[in-house]
Protein backbone atom coordinates (compact mmCIF):
# COMPACT_ATOMS: atom_id res chain seq x y z
CA UNK A 1 0.00 0.00 0.00
CA UNK A 2 1.09 3.30 -0.98
CA UNK A 3 2.02 6.02 1.73
CA UNK A 4 -1.09 7.76 -0.50
CA UNK A 5 -3.72 5.18 0.40
CA UNK A 6 -3.00 5.09 4.24
CA UNK A 7 -3.96 8.72 4.00
CA UNK A 8 -6.49 8.01 2.18
CA UNK A 9 -8.25 5.20 4.43
CA UNK A 10 -7.81 7.71 7.30
CA UNK A 11 -9.77 10.15 5.42
CA UNK A 12 -12.92 7.99 5.16
CA UNK A 13 -12.96 7.71 8.70
CA UNK A 14 -13.04 11.04 8.61
CA UNK A 15 -15.58 12.35 6.88
CA UNK A 16 -17.95 9.58 8.91
CA UNK A 17 -17.36 11.16 11.63
CA UNK A 18 -17.44 14.65 10.16
CA UNK A 19 -19.60 17.35 11.91
CA UNK A 20 -17.96 20.46 10.40
CA UNK A 21 -20.27 21.27 7.20
CA UNK A 22 -21.67 24.76 8.34
CA UNK A 23 -18.65 26.47 8.87
CA UNK A 24 -18.06 29.96 7.23
CA UNK A 25 -15.17 30.20 4.75
CA UNK A 26 -14.33 33.27 7.03
CA UNK A 27 -11.91 31.93 9.31
CA UNK A 28 -13.75 32.47 13.43
CA UNK A 29 -9.74 33.88 14.48
CA UNK A 30 -9.29 36.35 11.42
CA UNK A 31 -5.47 35.29 11.69
CA UNK A 32 -3.74 34.12 8.88
CA UNK A 33 -0.50 31.99 9.76
CA UNK A 34 2.73 31.77 7.30
CA UNK A 35 4.80 28.85 8.23
CA UNK A 36 7.29 26.59 6.89
CA UNK A 37 6.16 23.18 5.60
CA UNK A 38 8.40 21.06 7.68
CA UNK A 39 6.85 18.21 8.70
CA UNK A 40 7.82 18.96 12.23
CA UNK A 41 6.01 21.93 12.86
CA UNK A 42 1.95 20.90 12.74
CA UNK A 43 0.05 24.68 13.32
CA UNK A 44 -3.18 23.04 13.95
CA UNK A 45 -1.35 21.04 17.42
CA UNK A 46 0.86 24.29 18.02
CA UNK A 47 -1.92 26.52 18.06
CA UNK A 48 -5.36 24.47 19.32
CA UNK A 49 -6.70 25.23 15.63
CA UNK A 50 -9.95 22.98 14.46
CA UNK A 51 -11.67 23.51 11.37
CA UNK A 52 -12.79 26.70 10.41
CA UNK A 53 -10.10 28.82 12.49
CA UNK A 54 -7.49 29.99 10.69
CA UNK A 55 -5.58 30.63 7.28
CA UNK A 56 -2.57 28.08 6.99
CA UNK A 57 -0.27 28.67 4.28
CA UNK A 58 2.63 27.44 3.93
CA UNK A 59 6.23 26.79 1.39
CA UNK A 60 9.79 25.45 1.67
CA UNK A 61 11.26 27.99 4.81
CA UNK A 62 8.14 29.36 5.15
CA UNK A 63 9.51 32.79 3.33
CA UNK A 64 7.14 35.83 2.08
CA UNK A 65 7.25 35.23 -1.68
CA UNK A 66 5.11 36.50 -4.46
CA UNK A 67 2.89 33.95 -4.15
CA UNK A 68 2.35 34.48 -0.21
CA UNK A 69 1.43 37.86 -0.74
CA UNK A 70 -1.39 36.81 -3.43
CA UNK A 71 -2.38 34.85 -0.80
CA UNK A 72 -2.56 36.58 2.16
CA UNK A 73 -4.27 39.37 -0.64
CA UNK A 74 -6.93 37.08 -0.55
CA UNK A 75 -7.29 36.02 2.98
CA UNK A 76 -7.64 39.90 4.20
CA UNK A 77 -9.27 41.28 1.18
CA UNK A 78 -11.54 38.54 0.31
CA UNK A 79 -11.69 36.32 3.32
CA UNK A 80 -12.04 39.08 6.48
CA UNK A 81 -8.03 37.91 8.24
CA UNK A 82 -6.96 40.43 10.35
CA UNK A 83 -3.68 39.34 11.73
CA UNK A 84 -0.58 37.55 10.63
CA UNK A 85 1.41 34.94 12.29
CA UNK A 86 5.22 34.27 10.58
CA UNK A 87 6.81 31.19 11.52
CA UNK A 88 10.24 29.88 10.47
CA UNK A 89 11.93 26.78 12.21
CA UNK A 90 15.58 26.01 13.66
CA UNK A 91 17.56 23.26 11.55
CA UNK A 92 15.17 24.16 8.18
CA UNK A 93 16.61 22.85 5.10
CA UNK A 94 16.71 26.29 3.57
CA UNK A 95 19.39 27.27 6.07
CA UNK A 96 21.87 24.35 5.29
CA UNK A 97 22.39 24.79 1.35
CA UNK A 98 23.17 27.98 -0.27
CA UNK A 99 21.09 28.89 -3.74
CA UNK A 100 24.04 28.22 -5.93
CA UNK A 101 24.57 25.16 -4.26
CA UNK A 102 20.98 23.75 -4.63
CA UNK A 103 20.74 25.27 -8.42
CA UNK A 104 24.40 23.31 -9.11
CA UNK A 105 22.89 20.14 -7.80
CA UNK A 106 19.34 20.37 -9.41
CA UNK A 107 20.82 21.17 -12.84
CA UNK A 108 23.56 18.44 -12.31
CA UNK A 109 20.83 15.56 -11.49
CA UNK A 110 17.83 17.22 -13.71
CA UNK A 111 19.83 19.24 -16.79
CA UNK A 112 17.81 22.12 -16.46
CA UNK A 113 19.10 25.03 -14.17
CA UNK A 114 16.11 26.58 -12.03
CA UNK A 115 15.52 29.72 -12.79
CA UNK A 116 12.89 30.40 -9.45
CA UNK A 117 14.55 32.10 -6.44
CA UNK A 118 15.82 29.33 -3.82
CA UNK A 119 15.04 31.55 -1.21
CA UNK A 120 17.95 29.68 1.32
CA UNK A 121 18.95 31.68 4.11
CA UNK A 122 21.77 31.76 6.77
CA UNK A 123 20.35 33.88 9.17
CA UNK A 124 17.15 32.25 10.68
CA UNK A 125 15.96 35.12 12.99
CA UNK A 126 16.96 38.04 10.51
CA UNK A 127 14.99 36.44 7.75
CA UNK A 128 11.94 36.18 9.93
CA UNK A 129 12.04 39.79 10.57
CA UNK A 130 12.81 40.12 6.78
CA UNK A 131 9.43 38.63 6.30
CA UNK A 132 7.87 40.49 8.43
CA UNK A 133 8.83 43.86 7.58
CA UNK A 134 8.22 42.56 3.44
CA UNK A 135 4.59 41.79 4.80
CA UNK A 136 4.22 44.96 7.06
CA UNK A 137 5.12 47.34 3.74
CA UNK A 138 3.02 45.70 1.24
CA UNK A 139 0.21 47.88 0.15
CA UNK A 140 -1.92 45.02 -0.98
CA UNK A 141 -2.71 44.33 3.18
CA UNK A 142 -4.87 46.39 4.48
CA UNK A 143 -4.18 45.09 8.12
CA UNK A 144 -0.99 45.40 8.69
CA UNK A 145 -0.54 46.32 12.42
CA UNK A 146 -0.64 42.87 13.89
CA UNK A 147 1.89 41.17 11.59
CA UNK A 148 4.34 39.12 13.90
CA UNK A 149 7.05 37.07 13.80
CA UNK A 150 8.42 33.34 15.44
CA UNK A 151 11.16 30.47 15.13
CA UNK A 152 9.85 27.61 16.41
CA UNK A 153 12.71 25.33 17.81
CA UNK A 154 11.84 22.10 16.74
CA UNK A 155 14.03 20.08 19.28
CA UNK A 156 11.61 21.79 22.29
CA UNK A 157 8.72 22.52 20.47
CA UNK A 158 9.20 25.96 21.80
CA UNK A 159 7.95 29.05 19.63
CA UNK A 160 9.84 32.07 20.06
CA UNK A 161 8.77 35.56 18.89
CA UNK A 162 11.64 37.71 17.41
CA UNK A 163 9.51 40.20 15.11
CA UNK B 1 -6.63 39.60 23.81
CA UNK B 2 -5.69 39.75 20.02
CA UNK B 3 -6.31 36.14 18.74
CA UNK B 4 -2.30 35.72 18.06
CA UNK B 5 -2.42 36.13 21.59
CA UNK B 6 -4.95 32.88 22.19
CA UNK B 7 -3.00 30.85 19.99
CA UNK B 8 0.43 31.85 22.05
CA UNK B 9 -1.22 30.62 25.05
CA UNK B 10 -2.06 27.33 23.12
CA UNK B 11 1.43 26.73 22.20
CA UNK B 12 2.66 27.49 26.02
CA UNK B 13 0.92 24.36 26.83
CA UNK B 14 2.01 22.76 23.40
CA UNK B 15 5.53 23.05 24.16
CA UNK B 16 5.28 21.76 27.94
CA UNK B 17 3.62 18.28 26.87
CA UNK B 18 6.29 18.70 23.74
CA UNK B 19 7.88 14.95 23.09
CA UNK B 20 8.89 15.34 19.32
CA UNK B 21 12.42 16.57 19.78
CA UNK B 22 14.02 13.76 17.98
CA UNK B 23 12.25 13.87 14.96
CA UNK B 24 14.17 13.32 11.10
CA UNK B 25 13.50 16.56 8.53
CA UNK B 26 13.00 14.13 6.60
CA UNK B 27 9.46 13.04 6.59
CA UNK B 28 8.19 9.78 7.88
CA UNK B 29 5.43 9.23 5.22
CA UNK B 30 7.39 10.74 2.48
CA UNK B 31 4.45 12.34 0.96
CA UNK B 32 3.98 16.36 0.27
CA UNK B 33 0.54 17.42 0.39
CA UNK B 34 -0.38 20.93 -1.66
CA UNK B 35 -3.51 22.03 -0.41
CA UNK B 36 -5.78 25.44 0.26
CA UNK B 37 -4.91 27.69 2.74
CA UNK B 38 -9.05 27.37 3.56
CA UNK B 39 -9.30 27.38 7.13
CA UNK B 40 -11.80 24.28 7.00
CA UNK B 41 -9.64 22.09 5.19
CA UNK B 42 -7.36 20.58 7.98
CA UNK B 43 -4.56 17.89 6.35
CA UNK B 44 -3.64 16.58 9.51
CA UNK B 45 -6.59 15.81 11.06
CA UNK B 46 -8.06 14.31 7.54
CA UNK B 47 -5.08 12.48 7.01
CA UNK B 48 -4.09 11.11 10.56
CA UNK B 49 -0.83 13.39 10.48
CA UNK B 50 0.90 13.79 13.04
CA UNK B 51 4.60 15.78 13.69
CA UNK B 52 7.05 14.58 11.26
CA UNK B 53 4.96 12.59 8.93
CA UNK B 54 4.70 14.53 6.03
CA UNK B 55 5.04 18.06 4.02
CA UNK B 56 2.18 20.79 3.77
CA UNK B 57 2.04 22.58 1.58
CA UNK B 58 -0.49 25.37 1.09
CA UNK B 59 -1.65 28.78 -0.67
CA UNK B 60 -4.78 30.35 -1.95
CA UNK B 61 -6.24 27.82 -3.92
CA UNK B 62 -3.93 25.02 -3.85
CA UNK B 63 -2.73 26.17 -7.37
CA UNK B 64 0.57 24.89 -8.32
CA UNK B 65 2.81 28.16 -8.62
CA UNK B 66 6.23 28.86 -9.29
CA UNK B 67 6.60 28.69 -5.36
CA UNK B 68 4.63 25.53 -4.98
CA UNK B 69 7.17 23.41 -7.49
CA UNK B 70 10.71 25.57 -5.89
CA UNK B 71 8.82 23.83 -2.55
CA UNK B 72 8.39 20.55 -3.99
CA UNK B 73 11.84 20.93 -5.52
CA UNK B 74 13.74 21.06 -2.15
CA UNK B 75 10.68 18.61 -0.35
CA UNK B 76 11.61 15.79 -2.98
CA UNK B 77 15.13 16.34 -3.70
CA UNK B 78 16.80 18.00 -0.45
CA UNK B 79 14.16 15.97 1.96
CA UNK B 80 13.41 12.61 0.06
CA UNK B 81 9.63 13.05 -0.46
CA UNK B 82 8.51 10.32 -3.49
CA UNK B 83 5.06 10.56 -3.32
CA UNK B 84 2.26 13.95 -3.96
CA UNK B 85 -1.47 14.72 -3.13
CA UNK B 86 -3.26 17.90 -4.63
CA UNK B 87 -5.97 19.08 -2.96
CA UNK B 88 -8.66 21.48 -3.76
CA UNK B 89 -12.02 22.37 -2.50
CA UNK B 90 -15.46 23.20 -2.93
CA UNK B 91 -16.56 26.36 -1.91
CA UNK B 92 -13.26 27.95 -2.77
CA UNK B 93 -13.25 31.78 -2.87
CA UNK B 94 -10.98 31.10 -6.20
CA UNK B 95 -13.85 30.22 -8.15
CA UNK B 96 -15.86 32.93 -6.98
CA UNK B 97 -14.14 35.92 -8.31
CA UNK B 98 -12.51 36.43 -12.00
CA UNK B 99 -9.24 37.53 -11.82
CA UNK B 100 -9.64 41.20 -13.24
CA UNK B 101 -12.68 41.64 -11.02
CA UNK B 102 -9.85 40.84 -7.77
CA UNK B 103 -7.79 43.33 -9.79
CA UNK B 104 -9.81 45.94 -10.05
CA UNK B 105 -10.57 45.69 -6.74
CA UNK B 106 -7.50 45.22 -4.87
CA UNK B 107 -6.50 48.60 -7.25
CA UNK B 108 -9.68 50.63 -6.12
CA UNK B 109 -9.14 49.48 -2.80
CA UNK B 110 -5.18 50.13 -2.35
CA UNK B 111 -4.50 52.16 -5.23
CA UNK B 112 -1.82 49.43 -6.79
CA UNK B 113 -2.74 47.57 -9.22
CA UNK B 114 -1.29 43.95 -8.39
CA UNK B 115 1.46 42.28 -11.13
CA UNK B 116 1.33 39.21 -10.01
CA UNK B 117 -1.51 36.25 -11.27
CA UNK B 118 -4.47 36.17 -9.13
CA UNK B 119 -4.53 31.96 -10.08
CA UNK B 120 -8.58 32.03 -9.73
CA UNK B 121 -10.40 29.54 -11.69
CA UNK B 122 -14.04 28.38 -12.50
CA UNK B 123 -14.02 24.51 -13.10
CA UNK B 124 -12.88 23.30 -10.13
CA UNK B 125 -12.02 19.16 -11.36
CA UNK B 126 -10.38 20.96 -13.79
CA UNK B 127 -7.90 22.95 -12.12
CA UNK B 128 -7.13 19.58 -9.95
CA UNK B 129 -6.37 18.45 -13.66
CA UNK B 130 -4.04 20.75 -14.57
CA UNK B 131 -1.96 21.52 -11.20
CA UNK B 132 -1.60 17.23 -11.17
CA UNK B 133 -0.41 17.89 -15.14
CA UNK B 134 1.93 20.67 -14.27
CA UNK B 135 3.81 18.85 -11.61
CA UNK B 136 3.66 15.85 -13.94
CA UNK B 137 5.71 17.52 -16.25
CA UNK B 138 8.37 19.43 -14.26
CA UNK B 139 11.69 18.57 -14.97
CA UNK B 140 12.97 19.28 -11.26
CA UNK B 141 10.89 16.87 -9.58
CA UNK B 142 12.35 13.34 -9.73
CA UNK B 143 9.57 12.01 -8.45
CA UNK B 144 6.81 11.75 -10.57
CA UNK B 145 4.57 8.50 -10.55
CA UNK B 146 2.94 9.21 -7.56
CA UNK B 147 1.36 12.57 -8.34
CA UNK B 148 -2.96 12.30 -7.32
CA UNK B 149 -5.38 14.91 -7.15
CA UNK B 150 -8.70 15.75 -5.20
CA UNK B 151 -11.62 17.54 -4.24
CA UNK B 152 -12.29 17.75 -0.64
CA UNK B 153 -15.96 19.05 -0.24
CA UNK B 154 -16.08 21.03 2.90
CA UNK B 155 -20.13 20.30 3.34
CA UNK B 156 -19.53 16.83 3.90
CA UNK B 157 -16.17 16.13 4.76
CA UNK B 158 -15.22 13.90 1.86
CA UNK B 159 -12.33 13.32 -0.14
CA UNK B 160 -12.90 12.77 -4.16
CA UNK B 161 -9.94 11.64 -6.26
CA UNK B 162 -10.16 13.17 -9.67
CA UNK B 163 -6.63 13.09 -11.09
Amino acid sequence: MSAIDACLENAEKYASGFTAGELSPIPDTRVAIVACMDARLEPAALFGLREGDAHVIRNAGGVVTEDVIRSLTISQRVLGTREIMVIHHTDCGMTKFSATELRDAIESQSGVRPRFAMKTFADLEGQVRRSVARLRESPFLPQRRAIRGFVYEVATGRLREVA
